[in-house]
């Protein structure tokens, strides 16, 4: 009807000033011209409080320009496209720690030395993610074989063996499908692939299934939770490893899976997808007290162990409105619109700081701003821009359709 | 005058009230009669919640009841012997990785294996503890060479060369005198010579010495700041690392300093003792809006980038009590009983609980619980006990004094 049409062009209005002003924020205060790569600690308005750079968001800067650059108009822009190449060579030139590795550091010094290294995965999933994206930008056919090579490596850790990332193999320390990693693997599938073509999608077609399947191991509890970490056969982990819940991490697989569903055409995982990794997360996670989604939360009710689980984070909110909102341009079913207005609501009433642009990432669980800086060690150009502009581009098609 | 004495005994009859029910509490719910060893993460109620060993936790219980049983007549019971000797055994059981190594496994499962090594030297320090103190109650030599041949490993670790603990060197990773390290050392070399005579004494003095120099490199910025890491020359690191402050932890170190200045007659080390590491860290630690004392601070009152800076912890409360406590019974100047009676308050109308006996360990910055499990991974019997162990010793000298 007329009304949500209204309320669907005041959504689009208002998150395309805010992807504005995150764009501006950043090219602002996040560049390093003397090293090269992007500052990643940056005060609330905008003061660099610490030089080191975390790989993480050196990779998600870099792919975050690019994607703009590449399929918003708006954002075509030369600064945005250098920013992007001195951010990947910056990469490129210090990221892997020892020449003809693959390994990548976890944080950098500000002229690129080595500080501390992860035995995960994730450095590398934001490099191939950087690589890939600024490939397409530029054409670089090197770059791209950069990224799939690394691929490559990536998929041997996780599906042979992991013992090159570092971390001793330990009598008491069970395998674990802890969802981030199949969720990554499935990112840079549909990230390596889009819109290149057969070969490629058979060449990682195998690899999406596998991890389809490893996402969907996590519904336990005859599908009344959706769990953090299960064993790799899909059971049930004890302990509190085992009973963690991260509401913000399910949902973001919820449009992860929805993507993929989208693809392949395949309403049954849209229905899973919506069923248990967008509704029930939310059901589950939303504070029924104070509003917005929990950290973590424990299945069984107990207290979680992390010390932050009640606290409101920025990013889980960004994936709420992702998952909702494709949800609903999917279905078209009004509850889902509906959901996405609450957290729209909770989100834009609490993260954006309205003084000096850009959003604040921790609040407490009553919603009081607790950490005031833009950017930090897990905080950088990722997900509030990756959020808005997912979303803008979703207002775009429902409203274009809504005007035919 | 009569007034504190009055006041100081009913501090004294609290404090005791609570000691014993701590000691109830573990001994009712964290014993674990099949495999030995304690269970370390149990619910407000008592109720385990997760069945994994944490190492420092098992070293700290076993020191605590072996303390307890070693010095104060009423917890000379069977039971809190049993339970040590069945935790000390448990140690020596599973504790180290391979045998004929001294490194530590950080957690274990309920049967020994283990889950986690920590590249740090904290598992072994606990261990240490509980060995010495447990050799004390049993008279077993053996068990007292083990802990000084441990000893011996962790001081090659932290003086000659720390490759041993499996941290990659990285270029830009810079050596770091971070305060625990210094401070663990110096209660080590407290715990391996107290009331040892004169020939052990010498065999640490030197070490001894270097830790009280370590611990004082950490007052910086013209002596209005102490931060929890320095350069090993003493000089301010850069960056956030560089800026933290750690109130309870330099509180902590405030009252190990204490302990050597008396030791030593050593009055100018008191001064600084109270004036750098009591006073200061409370002056700026101390929430004049909510009460309680902050968990981590920048100096330069950047907001630090850790999720819980603003939180209150129950073990920086407890350090606080036992530094101006100790320091007023050194000096008997009133200010520091006041601040001693503030902390007081605070502490105990919010960490007890009154239903179900022990304390909370984690309060928002407003003072509301937020974790209400009474032992997790870093949370076990050890700060509460220790706390009410030397506060009540401090206060029967004091009033015993008072009386003559």
């Amino acid at each position: 009807g007329t009304m949500s049409v209204v309320k669907l062009e005041e959504y689009r209005e208002r998150i395309r000033k805010e992807l504005d002003s995150a764009v501006d924020f950043w090219l602002k205060y996040s560049h390093d011209t003397i090293h090269g790569g992007f500052f990643t600690c940056i005060g609330r308005d905008g003061k660099v409080y610490d030089e080191l750079k975390y790989v993480w968001l050196q990779g998600r800067q870099v792919w975050m320009y690019c994607r703009l650059y590449r399929t918003m108009d708006r954002f075509r822009r030369p600064e945005i496209l250098e920013a992007a190449k001195a951010g990947g060579a910056f990469l490129r030139k210090f990221a892997r720690v020892s020449s003809g590795q693959w390994k990548c550091a976890f944080c950098l010094t500000r002229d690129g030395k080595a500080v501390k290294i992860q035995r995960t995965i994730f450095s590398e999933c934001f490099y191939i993610m950087a690589m890939d994206e600024l490939s397409r930008v530029l054409g670089d056919k090197d770059m791209q074989l950069e990224a799939e090579q690394m691929m490559e490596q990536l998929i041997y850790w996780v599906k042979e063996d992991s013992s090159g990332l570092g971390r001793p193999q330990l009598p008491g320390d069970v395998p674990t499908n802890s969802m981030a990693v199949p969720m990554m693997l499935l990112c840079l599938v549909q990230q390596l692939t889009d819109g290149r073509g057969q070969e490629v999608v058979q060449k990682y077609g195998e690899l999406a299934s596998w991890c389809v399947q490893q996402i969907l191991q996590h519904i336990q509890r005859d599908g009344t939770a959706v769990l953090e970490n299960v064993s790799p056969e899909g059971a049930e982990l004890p302990g509190c490893q085992g009973r963690l819940q991260n509401p913000g991490h399910a949902l973001e697989a919820g449009w992860f899976l929805l993507q993929v569903s989208a693809e392949q055409g395949d309403t049954e995982l849209r229905q899973t997808a919506i069923n248990k990794f967008v509704e029930l997360p939310y059901q589950k996670g939303w504070d029924k007290e104070h509003g917005g989604l929990f950290y973590f939360l424990d299945v069984d009710g107990h207290c979680p162990t992390q010390l932050e689980w009640s606290m409101k984070l920025w990013w889980p909110h960004c994936e709420a409105l992702i998952a909702f909102l494709m949800a609903y341009s999917q279905t078209k079913k009004p509850e889902l619109l509906e959901t996405f207005s609450q957290v729209y609501e909770y989100t834009f009433n609490h993260f954006p700081d309205a003084k000096n642009g850009e959003w604040f990432g921790y609040l407490t669980q009553e919603g009081k701003v607790t950490l005031d800086f833009k950017g930090g060690p897990f905080k950088g150009f990722f997900h509030v821009p990756r959020c808005l502009y997912m979303c803008e581009r979703i207002l775009d098609d429902l409203l274009a359709y809504t005007k035919d």
